[in-house]
């Protein structure tokens, strides 16, 4: 606890005490990271102190540094999050077997719905452009995961399943652009399951807008 | 000049002096702008100051009064541009006459071409998040054109050329999340036209990627 000044211990001492008698529960990790994430989407990393943070989630600092080492960390688990759910998907069955072209439309299909089921950690990630090393690491890992996108792209142009008069590197930034454009306007509330929207971007992405050409 | 405390206002006259004996030119309200948009891409509007601005441009805040009222009035014009230069697309002879689908597609393709003119700019305008009120009167032009577009869908739709099975205010709003990815990875160097991108966007949101289904 020698992370606090005197007078900020002494103020989380008291708040810790209020906070007991009106029975607050504590968080888990995952529920500390859920109100975190939501607060670094919202104010912007830079712009969350951890006095923000102890604000929004109610309890002392301390007890926040009993999770975490500092504001930095939470970032780091937070962003490893996402990117561990996105590089998860690059290891399923469905991704990893069968002609390039349906393991892309796949891939696709799967981002999405992790996108939509990690959405503040997805979009926590996609607006990152700082240069903590936690940040770097993670725009690293990001490059690594276009990379894998860029390679399946390339595949199913050799293969032949792909329309060949638009660059395989133009396209698989589009294609990607157009997944993450969903932390932005995607909400939960709009009535549509994650499933569908999967779908419709795979139909759109794939199968192209017009009836007739 | 009353908007300086007596110590800037000292220290602005210095920073002046030192200027005209380097010869540096001045600014005229564009080129002032693209310096400052600039640096609110790279900061963020909240975490940029005059005197950041001051400090970029390399002139006195003082001279940056003489071509607007303060931050505000430089973020109002930043984004202006963009907004203006976007609904200027909405009124030209291709996007106004002829079937939806083929509208649908010109504005699209044209919106690519002036992301891409008006990069910084247009950047700066999807990332605006805040709520001050030339915030929120940018984001109001901004589902202004969204329902445009909305509207220009939904009548390719009613028309019978585009594909049923997705809701139209999906396509849209996946129409333009494609577009406006563009402001996060298309950089000019790599070599590939405006007009060569636009014509990817349209071929791949339009026309699909499959050349097999």
């Amino acid at each position: 606890m020698t992370r606090f000044a005197c007078k900020n211990a002494a103020m989380t001492v008291s708040a810790k005490g209020a906070q007991a008698r009106r029975g607050r529960p504590g968080y888990d990790l995952d529920s500390l990271l859920a109100v975190v994430v939501t607060v670094f989407n919202e104010r912007g990393y830079d712009g969350t102190s951890m006095e923000d943070l102890s604000a929004k989630l109610g309890i002392g600092k301390s007890s926040i540094y009993h999770h975490v080492d500092g504001k930095e960390d939470l970032l780091r688990m937070s962003l490893d999050r996402a990117l561990d759910a996105l590089f998860a998907v690059t290891e399923e069955p469905a991704t990893t077997a069968g002609p390039a072209i349906d393991r892309l439309e796949q891939l696709v299909h799967r981002s999405v719905e992790v996108l939509i089921a990690e959405l503040p950690y997805v979009t926590l990630l996609v607006r990152v452009r700082g240069n903590t090393p936690v940040e770097l690491r993670a725009l690293a890992r990001r490059r690594e995961f276009d990379r894998l996108v860029g390679d399946l792209v390339q595949e199913a142009a050799e293969q032949g399943d792909l329309r060949t008069d638009v660059d395989p590197a133009v396209i698989s930034r589009l294609l990607f652009g157009t997944v993450n454009s969903l932390t932005e306007w995607y909400r939960p509330r709009r009535g549509i399951s994650p499933d569908e929207i999967a779908a419709a971007v795979v139909k759109v992405a794939f199968g192209g807008l017009r009836t007739t050409s």
